[in-house]
């Protein structure tokens, strides 16, 4: 496996395989930058937040989406805190950065970045102190944000290796830079890869952002909606399962946008392989299934579909509905693991640690 | 099992439990008239037909779906060109009645009812002559309607007994009227019954007209999106799988909407029965799954989604879609198939025919 080499990919045209373009700190007008992901590629907005409050109601919104840029979105939000109460107490200063930490931390439980990266720029912060705590949490932040895009980077570069000339390769939700550098890595190696994207309801990821990012590399998406997965394997028309995970446990157990189990049963059934995207490795702090909390979000998102020209009701009044925005799948239906350290069997994800430990 | 009996069932309050509701022809503007189904119930539209044409592009773009209901239409679609013709030559009527049944026999293709329904009013507007023609057709359409009612009662009450007090049942598309005769006579008999509807994409047929359905019956009714029936399972929320299926073979294949596949194998997998409403039995002319044309759709419909306020673009231009409108479940993967004769395990569907032959 070559190793990955940050000059071979500066070329990637995919927007999402740059955090940095997606998200940012403007040192200008002391704003949190975030592209709306739930607008994204229909129209290309960029929200700008001046306060704590702000970002949080953003990442619970999902202007912001993905475990990564969600925490570097909060991260980010922490900075705003730092700044705005420079001139208080030392006291106050501190309560008020642990209370913004609080804030940001909470805003959604199941991705484990958030719960690495808030915590990490919070500590930074406090040993700061007032004077220089905005700018050392922006420093740290911005250098998880480029650790994070290198991560990305060899995650892809291992992954792309599995892909094969030809290959008919199922996505769910976005798998986010991992995936943009897999597929643009396969076809700097000369590999024609179509990529089907499941269009993920209830915010038709795979639909929007997943298929501009396939557009922005010259990448053959083909679009289905999330029930047609098992119909295309029995007919011979998937060749592997690839997705990303928004958290792994020691034992290897991901959790990844709901559908993903569904998909992962159905390739398991017509003898598919599914690959997880695994960034960084797992989750020291969760060793098996029941240490993630699945999020549970609110039913109206089910009952709309929101599109280029707005948004449309699609489920009558008065009924019920659910959306749990996760799922989790055991690691018996999971082929390999792939990390920025390599391919990993999922039952010795845990070994990932054996040369190195998780840093954030 | 105790028999079905009409008169229990006449206060069933479900629009779809009674075809006459949704369509027939009237005879005073000599008109086929069709309940859109694509808006109900956000708004309730009857489309009005006075051409054979108008009647097959509506089957074509989904004004009315379900394998019953759009062969009954076709039906009431020869009408018109029976009675549109009476003043010809009979040599003429008769190429133009075949002409007609050829138009609307080829709309749709993966449906049965369609390949029974039309072909014998042919034969029946045939034997009848331009004067009588469109009369007699009407009435075997008619007699097929009512009869189609019956079948789907009898196959719900057999389908209620199945259901346990208390029991989450998953469903998927419209299951039409054998679904709800079943909730009505679970009802009934005392039942809780929760439905689980999976939204259905690209039309969400499950998040307008099953949960429509449930409502006008007082039963309680939870949306969900196409891939998060796993999800449930794997958290215990579903106890049964229980859909309808356009076509079912000799061998025990059924046919359903896309997504009944992936539903079937998660069930499978987490050991939870399905349950087909298999109304009349199988196609005595399809032996097996190779028998069965898959219908391809537009990718269009795929990219956009219909709602209450009108229709969004949901995925992005310039990539490529889907829409295999349905997919093949095997007979290993269901429990058993409830039909107007009785229960049976998939693989002895066959045995429908012992005692009697399947009229149409």
């Amino acid at each position: 496996m070559p190793q990955a080499n940050k000059a071979d990919y500066s070329d990637c045209p995919a927007v999402l395989a740059d955090r940095f373009k997606t998200l940012y700190y403007d040192e200008q007008t002391q704003e949190v930058v975030l592209l709306d992901r739930r607008k994204y590629p229909f129209e290309t907005v960029y929200e700008r937040y001046k306060t704590v409050e702000g970002v949080a109601t953003a990442i619970e919104e999902m202007v912001v989406q993905g475990g990564p840029p969600l925490a570097y979105a909060a991260g980010l939000g922490l900075v705003l805190a730092a700044r705005e109460g420079r001139r208080l107490e030392i006291g106050d200063w501190r309560l008020g950065l642990e209370a913004a930490a609080g804030r940001l931390i909470h805003t959604r439980p199941t991705a484990d970045d958030l719960h690495y990266v808030v915590p990490k720029a919070l500590e930074i912060g406090m040993a700061a102190g007032p004077e220089r705590g905005a700018k050392a949490i922006l420093d740290y932040v911005n250098g998880e944000i480029q650790r994070g895009n290198e991560v990305a980077q060899r995650c892809g570069r291992y992954a792309a290796g599995l892909l094969r000339d030809g290959d008919r390769v199922l996505t769910h939700c976005i798998a986010g830079a991992a995936l943009c550098w897999m597929l643009w890595w396969a076809k700097l190696e000369g590999k024609t890869i179509q990529v089907i994207a499941s269009e993920t309801r209830p915010y038709f990821q795979g639909a929007r952002l997943t298929a501009q990012s396939c557009l922005e590399m010259g990448i053959g998406c083909t679009v289905i909606t999330d029930g047609m997965s098992a119909h295309l394997m029995s007919q011979g028309q998937i060749d592997k399962f690839i997705c990303a995970a928004d958290r792994m446990t020691l034992d290897g157990h991901i959790t990844n946008k709901v559908g993903t189990l569904q998909h992962a049963i159905a390739a398991n059934y017509f003898g598919i392989p599914f690959y997880i995207l695994g960034y960084d490795g797992p989750d020291p702090h969760s060793p098996a299934a029941a240490d993630i909390v699945i999020e549970e979000r609110p039913p109206a998102e089910v009952f709309h579909a929101r599109g280029r020209e707005g948004k449309v009701r699609v489920a009558v009044e008065g009924i019920d509905g659910r959306y749990p925005a996760f799922d989790i799948t055991p690691p018996h239906l999971i082929e390999a693991i792939v990390t920025d350290r390599g391919i990993f069997p999922p039952t010795l994800l845990h070994t990932y640690f054996q040369t190195n430990t998780k840093t954030s």
